[in-house]
């Protein structure tokens, strides 16, 4: 413990390490991680932190670009059922082998954590897209059984418009059962001609997501182009403006896209960052007893800007609205990929790259 | 009379010439006609065609590429209110010199004919855009008081996936009161982030539309890209296809656009011209007496194709079908810009181009 730091100070620590380009990661009950490898590996961690392992009866991914295995989480009754949800990029046959579809999978664990059984696709991004690029690839499970999925614009300029279109997947949340089913109350589930899993429109990358516990509502945090990047509190069938209205602009020209900035019809961020692009990866809302002065915090992992940002809310859980905002951990230097917070109340970071880590952040008197 | 025609066989004259390159025609109730001129000229031709003048009062136009003044129609009770509606592209101001933006206006034409008064905006298609192509424009009155705008993608293949943005006007028809106002009715008047006046998406460059007279519905004609022109019944608030579902292929390379000829939950055009371009101008349902065997067919003016196609139909008027399609007045060798019924049952041909010319179709016998 550096002895400048207060017994209650955050303190970051190496956790776990030997992770090869990861993405997501998920605690189970008994406090071991679940965490993906983007080529397609399925690593689950000791609650200790010591012991790393790889669970078998993963499918094969395509992982070029930004693509491969991404996400996983799993079920609120994992306890019981053992189910876990996986998000990973899948590669077309045939003559659309050169195209890769977001796809989500539902499968039991097997109760030795071995491998996983039972594999079942629930979601699949249909038509594929030429690239691996802009994903959107966050899953959320509510606690009444609903399984939402971001899903990104999947970038190419030309097509970045389909976030606009309710007959395509791309730049939307979708929402279906974790049986894979469409609930009947989704907004368009009854419009011909639309895709009826989309709970909302108008996204560019969203790669960040959770279900408010208090609201039901999903909390999403996505990439901006160059600049713009955002929180949004996505609201049923609504429009979240992409690419008409945003706070970026094209990557090196830093041409206007789009309208402006706002628009009536369309949802404003619950926060931005004009500039500089941080880039955020996940967002979780803290609600542990460690530290008592983040509770009901949002917590954005971000990747180009190297820190983890805190936002403190005031109003109500469904009208939220930003009062302070602080950048933390910078003086780790890390891409931050995914963040959680565990069952202990410590936050949990994941870092970035070929060679990456899971830092721990607890009191100084609470280390493992 | 040429010796081999029946007296009853369609026989095309000249009925008056010295337009230059009209858009839009309308048949007024004394049975003389109003003719658009795209610089901004509105003519108007008595209805023996022996006289043409200009009616002053016309807004100053935008005819970049394919914009100006383009339809124009009258309003059911014209006999009684003298009011006119006009389609032109006008160009935005200030910062917006660049763009134009589709405009329908009202007016009131003087009793003496000289003149439009009582000039009001109705429709706007806001934001601009930076060309003058795939601008749709055409308008059509339902006798109960709706009036149908025709709206193209405005042509950039980057953006025609607005095509299938209800937050866009681009490639859609809309539908608003006589004066100005959004029904309550339509499909999107409630949605937030929607367009309220949208009736119908998936377009790409609608130019020919007309309220049939017994269902109410909207039939249009739309320029497809190279190939895959159309006739299509538009059904309230459905959606049509384009970019995703086409009977074309990209200009020069003739590359695939979207996914293929159709899909579930896209309305399949009721015919098309997969090959060559013909590139459908306007299209009328023939309900007159002088050519008892046309009565009920549908005639659509092509511009590329140098005809008017003429095509039967079976089935319900809500439910159509076609049972036989031909080419009609290809000798003329004339590109086709618009076409009408006269109040004899003639038809009338409007050409395209600089030095065009109004041409009559009606029996041997029945010549002027």
């Amino acid at each position: 413990m550096p002895a400048n730091s207060a017994p209650d100070a955050p303190q970051a620590s190496t956790f776990a390490d030997g992770l090869e380009s990861p993405w997501g990661m998920e605690f189970m009950p008994d406090g071991s991680l679940l965490v993906t490898e983007r080529r397609g590996r399925l690593r689950m961690i000791s609650a200790d932190g010591r012991d790393i392992s790889s669970i078998q009866g993963i499918p094969r991914v395509d992982h070029r670009d930004h693509g491969g295995l991404l996400d996983v989480t799993i079920d609120p009754a994992f306890a019981s059922n053992r189910l876990v949800y996986l998000s990973y990029t899948k590669a077309g046959r045939g003559l659309h082998i050169d195209r890769n579809s977001l796809t989500v999978a539902r499968a039991r664990l097997s109760d030795d954590g071995s491998r996983i059984d039972e594999f079942k696709v629930l979601f699949r991004q249909t038509p594929g897209a030429v690239n691996g690029q802009n994903l959107g690839g966050r899953l959320a499970v509510s606690a009444d059984g609903y399984l939402f999925i971001t899903i990104g614009d999947r970038h190419a300029p030309q097509d970045r418009m389909r976030a606009q279109a309710l007959a395509y997947y791309q730049g939307k949340t979708v929402r279906i059962r974790t049986d894979g089913t469409v609930p009947d109350d989704n907004p368009f589930a009854a419009r011909h001609g639309a895709r009826p899993e989309i709970w909302s429109l108008g996204h560019r990358n969203p790669q960040g997501a959770f279900v408010h516990p208090r609201t039901g509502q999903l909390w999403i945090a996505e990439h901006g182009p160059q600049g713009g990047d955002e929180i949004n509190v996505v609201r049923k069938g609504l429009n979240h403006g992409w690419p008409m209205v945003t706070f970026g602009c094209e990557y090196d020209t830093c041409a206007k896209i789009g309208e402006g900035t706002s628009r009536r019809g369309m949802e404003a961020p619950l926060a931005f960052w004009k500039t500089p692009k941080i880039a955020p990866s996940n967002l979780i809302l803290y609600t542990g007893d460690q530290f008592p002065a983040w509770k009901g915090n949002v917590f954005v992992g971000t990747l180009a800007g190297k820190a983890v940002w805190r936002f403190e809310l005031a109003g109500e859980d469904n009208a939220p609205r930003v009062v302070r905002r602080e950048a933390l951990f910078a003086e780790l230097g890390e891409r931050i990929r995914d963040l959680r917070q565990g069952p202990d109340g410590s936050l949990y970071l994941l870092t970035d790259g070929a060679k990456a880590r899971i830092v721990r952040v607890a009191r100084a008197d609470s280390m493992l």
